[in-house]
Protein backbone atom coordinates (compact mmCIF):
# COMPACT_ATOMS: atom_id res chain seq x y z
CA UNK A 1 0.00 0.00 0.00
CA UNK A 2 1.58 3.41 -0.90
CA UNK A 3 2.38 6.32 2.22
CA UNK A 4 0.00 8.32 0.86
CA UNK A 5 -3.43 5.76 1.16
CA UNK A 6 -6.22 7.33 1.82
CA UNK A 7 -6.59 4.15 4.32
CA UNK A 8 -4.80 5.73 6.86
CA UNK A 9 -7.21 6.53 9.85
CA UNK A 10 -6.95 9.75 11.86
CA UNK A 11 -7.30 9.53 15.59
CA UNK A 12 -11.13 10.79 16.69
CA UNK A 13 -9.55 13.90 18.55
CA UNK A 14 -10.27 17.64 18.25
CA UNK A 15 -6.87 18.52 17.71
CA UNK A 16 -6.59 16.70 14.20
CA UNK A 17 -9.56 19.30 12.09
CA UNK A 18 -7.06 22.29 13.83
CA UNK A 19 -3.96 20.93 12.44
CA UNK A 20 -5.88 19.71 9.06
CA UNK A 21 -7.33 23.73 9.17
CA UNK A 22 -3.65 25.15 10.21
CA UNK A 23 -1.77 23.30 7.87
CA UNK A 24 -3.87 24.58 5.08
CA UNK A 25 -3.86 27.37 6.10
CA UNK A 26 -0.02 27.67 5.77
CA UNK A 27 -0.20 25.75 2.52
CA UNK A 28 0.66 29.66 0.86
CA UNK A 29 1.66 27.95 -2.67
CA UNK A 30 -1.48 25.38 -2.31
CA UNK A 31 0.78 22.71 -3.16
CA UNK A 32 -1.86 20.16 -0.95
CA UNK A 33 -4.93 21.85 -2.46
CA UNK A 34 -6.11 18.58 -3.53
CA UNK A 35 -4.68 16.29 -1.01
CA UNK A 36 -7.49 14.32 1.29
CA UNK A 37 -6.97 15.11 5.35
CA UNK A 38 -5.11 12.00 6.27
CA UNK A 39 -2.82 12.92 3.19
CA UNK A 40 -2.08 16.41 4.62
CA UNK A 41 -1.31 15.20 7.88
CA UNK A 42 0.72 12.41 6.64
CA UNK A 43 4.43 14.44 6.97
CA UNK A 44 3.89 14.97 10.46
CA UNK A 45 4.17 11.15 11.29
CA UNK A 46 8.06 10.57 11.17
CA UNK A 47 9.10 7.05 12.02
CA UNK A 48 12.80 6.82 13.57
CA UNK A 49 14.31 5.20 10.60
CA UNK A 50 13.21 8.29 8.29
CA UNK A 51 14.70 10.16 11.06
CA UNK A 52 17.46 8.97 10.95
CA UNK A 53 17.95 9.72 6.96
CA UNK A 54 17.03 13.27 7.55
CA UNK A 55 19.82 15.30 6.84
CA UNK A 56 20.40 18.22 9.70
CA UNK A 57 22.48 20.19 7.44
CA UNK A 58 21.52 23.36 5.50
CA UNK A 59 18.01 24.93 5.44
CA UNK A 60 15.00 23.59 6.71
CA UNK A 61 13.12 23.34 3.92
CA UNK A 62 9.92 25.99 3.69
CA UNK A 63 7.31 23.43 3.76
CA UNK A 64 8.75 21.36 6.97
CA UNK A 65 8.75 25.45 8.91
CA UNK A 66 5.26 25.36 7.49
CA UNK A 67 4.30 22.56 9.09
CA UNK A 68 6.06 23.55 12.23
CA UNK A 69 4.31 26.75 12.33
CA UNK A 70 0.78 25.13 11.64
CA UNK A 71 1.38 22.52 14.36
CA UNK A 72 1.89 25.74 16.82
CA UNK A 73 -0.78 27.15 15.74
CA UNK A 74 -3.37 24.35 16.15
CA UNK A 75 -1.83 24.23 19.72
CA UNK A 76 -2.75 28.30 20.45
CA UNK A 77 -6.10 27.68 18.68
CA UNK A 78 -6.97 24.92 21.09
CA UNK A 79 -5.66 27.20 24.11
CA UNK A 80 -7.71 30.04 22.68
CA UNK A 81 -10.49 27.84 22.58
CA UNK A 82 -9.70 26.47 25.95
CA UNK A 83 -9.47 29.95 28.07
CA UNK A 84 -11.86 31.87 25.75
CA UNK A 85 -9.04 34.54 25.19
CA UNK A 86 -6.71 35.23 22.03
CA UNK A 87 -3.62 33.07 22.07
CA UNK A 88 -1.17 34.21 19.79
CA UNK A 89 1.99 32.58 18.58
CA UNK A 90 5.59 33.69 17.66
CA UNK A 91 8.75 31.49 16.08
CA UNK A 92 12.26 32.56 15.73
CA UNK A 93 13.88 30.09 13.61
CA UNK A 94 17.61 30.10 12.51
CA UNK A 95 18.91 29.02 9.27
CA UNK A 96 20.38 26.29 11.19
CA UNK A 97 17.23 24.72 12.56
CA UNK A 98 17.70 25.71 15.99
CA UNK A 99 14.81 28.40 17.47
CA UNK A 100 12.14 29.35 19.73
CA UNK A 101 8.65 29.38 19.78
CA UNK A 102 6.34 31.09 22.38
CA UNK A 103 2.37 31.57 22.75
CA UNK A 104 1.17 34.84 24.37
CA UNK A 105 -2.58 35.49 25.86
CA UNK A 106 -2.73 38.66 26.85
CA UNK A 107 0.94 39.23 28.42
CA UNK A 108 1.36 36.01 29.95
CA UNK A 109 3.62 33.65 27.96
CA UNK A 110 1.72 30.24 28.26
CA UNK A 111 4.39 28.70 25.96
CA UNK A 112 8.28 29.22 25.74
CA UNK A 113 10.20 26.20 24.05
CA UNK A 114 13.38 26.25 22.66
CA UNK A 115 13.31 24.51 19.13
CA UNK A 116 16.04 22.30 17.82
CA UNK A 117 17.19 19.08 15.08
CA UNK A 118 13.55 21.30 13.06
CA UNK A 119 14.90 19.12 10.30
CA UNK A 120 13.29 16.21 12.13
CA UNK A 121 10.33 17.74 12.94
CA UNK A 122 7.60 15.08 13.20
CA UNK A 123 5.87 12.49 15.69
CA UNK A 124 6.08 9.09 15.62
CA UNK A 125 2.72 8.45 14.95
CA UNK A 126 -0.92 10.82 14.82
CA UNK A 127 -1.89 9.19 18.11
CA UNK A 128 1.17 10.83 19.73
CA UNK A 129 1.02 14.37 18.17
CA UNK A 130 -2.36 14.67 19.78
CA UNK A 131 -1.04 13.49 22.98
CA UNK A 132 1.96 15.90 22.79
CA UNK A 133 -0.34 18.75 21.58
CA UNK A 134 -2.93 17.88 24.69
CA UNK A 135 0.26 18.26 27.19
CA UNK A 136 0.67 21.83 25.97
CA UNK A 137 -2.20 22.54 25.25
CA UNK A 138 -3.01 21.97 29.26
CA UNK A 139 -0.12 23.19 30.86
CA UNK A 140 -0.59 26.54 28.84
CA UNK A 141 -4.41 26.60 30.55
CA UNK A 142 -2.98 25.82 34.23
CA UNK A 143 -0.85 29.19 33.65
CA UNK A 144 -3.92 31.15 32.21
CA UNK A 145 -6.01 29.90 35.47
CA UNK A 146 -2.41 30.95 37.83
CA UNK A 147 -1.88 34.26 36.21
CA UNK A 148 -5.49 35.52 35.47
CA UNK A 149 -4.56 38.69 36.10
CA UNK A 150 -1.52 38.98 33.35
CA UNK A 151 -3.45 36.35 30.86
CA UNK A 152 -6.26 39.22 30.83
CA UNK A 153 -3.94 42.27 30.63
CA UNK B 1 33.28 68.37 10.22
CA UNK B 2 33.35 64.98 9.44
CA UNK B 3 30.11 62.89 10.65
CA UNK B 4 32.55 60.86 11.68
CA UNK B 5 34.42 62.92 14.42
CA UNK B 6 35.20 61.83 17.90
CA UNK B 7 33.65 65.41 19.02
CA UNK B 8 30.26 64.19 19.21
CA UNK B 9 29.38 64.50 22.43
CA UNK B 10 27.89 61.67 24.24
CA UNK B 11 24.66 62.09 26.95
CA UNK B 12 25.27 61.18 29.99
CA UNK B 13 22.56 58.40 30.91
CA UNK B 14 23.04 54.97 31.94
CA UNK B 15 21.41 53.69 28.43
CA UNK B 16 24.36 54.83 26.66
CA UNK B 17 27.55 52.76 27.89
CA UNK B 18 24.54 49.76 27.51
CA UNK B 19 24.00 50.52 24.26
CA UNK B 20 28.07 51.04 23.29
CA UNK B 21 28.20 47.46 25.14
CA UNK B 22 25.44 45.36 23.43
CA UNK B 23 26.13 47.12 19.98
CA UNK B 24 29.77 45.99 20.48
CA UNK B 25 28.28 42.50 21.52
CA UNK B 26 26.36 41.69 18.25
CA UNK B 27 29.43 43.28 15.73
CA UNK B 28 30.21 39.30 15.12
CA UNK B 29 32.57 40.13 12.48
CA UNK B 30 34.36 42.56 14.20
CA UNK B 31 33.93 45.64 12.07
CA UNK B 32 33.56 48.21 14.69
CA UNK B 33 36.18 47.02 16.56
CA UNK B 34 38.27 49.76 16.23
CA UNK B 35 35.63 52.61 16.87
CA UNK B 36 35.29 54.57 19.49
CA UNK B 37 31.91 54.99 21.70
CA UNK B 38 30.28 58.04 19.65
CA UNK B 39 31.58 56.70 16.66
CA UNK B 40 29.81 53.35 17.44
CA UNK B 41 26.71 55.25 18.34
CA UNK B 42 26.61 56.97 15.40
CA UNK B 43 24.83 55.30 12.69
CA UNK B 44 21.27 55.16 15.67
CA UNK B 45 21.27 58.47 14.49
CA UNK B 46 19.13 59.08 11.77
CA UNK B 47 17.65 62.42 10.72
CA UNK B 48 14.44 63.29 8.88
CA UNK B 49 16.31 63.77 5.61
CA UNK B 50 18.12 60.59 6.05
CA UNK B 51 15.17 59.02 6.48
CA UNK B 52 13.70 60.24 3.24
CA UNK B 53 16.57 59.06 1.58
CA UNK B 54 16.88 55.47 2.57
CA UNK B 55 15.06 52.85 0.70
CA UNK B 56 12.74 50.94 2.39
CA UNK B 57 12.69 48.02 -0.79
CA UNK B 58 14.62 44.49 -0.62
CA UNK B 59 15.82 43.17 2.59
CA UNK B 60 17.09 45.08 5.65
CA UNK B 61 21.18 44.40 6.06
CA UNK B 62 22.76 42.85 8.79
CA UNK B 63 24.34 45.82 10.34
CA UNK B 64 21.14 47.60 10.40
CA UNK B 65 19.41 44.26 12.18
CA UNK B 66 22.29 44.19 14.37
CA UNK B 67 21.93 47.71 15.83
CA UNK B 68 17.61 47.06 16.17
CA UNK B 69 18.68 43.80 18.21
CA UNK B 70 21.46 45.61 20.31
CA UNK B 71 19.01 48.40 20.61
CA UNK B 72 16.60 45.77 22.30
CA UNK B 73 18.91 44.02 23.94
CA UNK B 74 20.23 47.15 25.72
CA UNK B 75 16.62 47.63 26.94
CA UNK B 76 16.12 44.16 28.01
CA UNK B 77 19.42 44.78 29.94
CA UNK B 78 17.73 47.95 31.72
CA UNK B 79 14.81 45.90 32.63
CA UNK B 80 16.94 43.48 33.78
CA UNK B 81 18.54 46.24 36.12
CA UNK B 82 15.88 47.80 37.28
CA UNK B 83 14.19 44.31 38.60
CA UNK B 84 16.76 41.85 39.65
CA UNK B 85 15.21 39.50 36.94
CA UNK B 86 16.64 37.77 33.80
CA UNK B 87 14.89 39.87 30.60
CA UNK B 88 15.39 38.25 27.36
CA UNK B 89 14.56 39.72 24.17
CA UNK B 90 13.18 37.36 21.23
CA UNK B 91 12.71 39.15 17.61
CA UNK B 92 10.90 37.61 14.56
CA UNK B 93 12.03 40.49 11.56
CA UNK B 94 10.75 39.63 8.24
CA UNK B 95 12.46 39.75 4.98
CA UNK B 96 10.41 42.97 4.29
CA UNK B 97 11.37 44.97 7.57
CA UNK B 98 8.05 43.91 9.26
CA UNK B 99 8.67 41.92 12.45
CA UNK B 100 7.84 41.67 16.15
CA UNK B 101 10.19 42.15 19.28
CA UNK B 102 8.85 41.01 22.43
CA UNK B 103 11.04 41.15 26.50
CA UNK B 104 9.96 38.78 28.71
CA UNK B 105 10.69 38.16 32.48
CA UNK B 106 9.48 34.92 33.52
CA UNK B 107 6.07 34.26 32.09
CA UNK B 108 5.85 37.87 31.96
CA UNK B 109 5.70 40.13 28.48
CA UNK B 110 6.92 43.53 29.20
CA UNK B 111 7.50 44.90 25.80
CA UNK B 112 5.71 43.37 22.80
CA UNK B 113 5.93 45.87 19.90
CA UNK B 114 5.17 45.00 16.78
CA UNK B 115 7.89 46.46 14.59
CA UNK B 116 7.68 48.41 10.96
CA UNK B 117 9.77 50.15 8.85
CA UNK B 118 12.67 48.46 10.20
CA UNK B 119 14.93 49.79 7.42
CA UNK B 120 14.44 53.04 8.73
CA UNK B 121 15.78 52.59 12.28
CA UNK B 122 17.12 55.39 14.14
CA UNK B 123 16.43 58.01 16.50
CA UNK B 124 16.62 62.09 15.76
CA UNK B 125 19.18 62.17 18.29
CA UNK B 126 21.10 60.03 20.99
CA UNK B 127 19.12 61.86 23.56
CA UNK B 128 15.68 60.97 22.18
CA UNK B 129 17.13 57.53 21.85
CA UNK B 130 17.29 57.60 25.96
CA UNK B 131 14.25 59.15 26.07
CA UNK B 132 12.30 56.02 24.33
CA UNK B 133 14.03 53.71 25.61
CA UNK B 134 13.80 55.42 29.19
CA UNK B 135 9.95 55.21 28.45
CA UNK B 136 10.22 51.31 27.44
CA UNK B 137 11.86 50.46 30.56
CA UNK B 138 9.88 52.35 33.07
CA UNK B 139 6.66 50.72 31.40
CA UNK B 140 8.29 47.30 31.62
CA UNK B 141 9.36 47.59 35.41
CA UNK B 142 5.89 48.93 36.09
CA UNK B 143 4.16 45.26 34.53
CA UNK B 144 7.09 43.45 36.54
CA UNK B 145 5.14 45.08 39.65
CA UNK B 146 1.88 45.03 39.07
CA UNK B 147 2.27 41.23 37.74
CA UNK B 148 5.11 40.00 40.53
CA UNK B 149 3.82 36.30 40.54
CA UNK B 150 4.21 35.71 36.28
CA UNK B 151 7.09 37.71 36.16
CA UNK B 152 8.83 35.53 38.93
CA UNK B 153 7.36 32.26 37.33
Amino acid sequence: MSPNSEAVSLPDHPFIPEMVRQTRAFDSYGVNEDLGKAEILEPYVVTKEQRREMPVIGDPDEELIARLKAYYSAIAMRIEAGCGKMAAPMFNITHEGFGRVIISVGKLMVLDRSLRDVHRFGFPSLEKMCEDADKLVNNALKLVESYPDAAAA
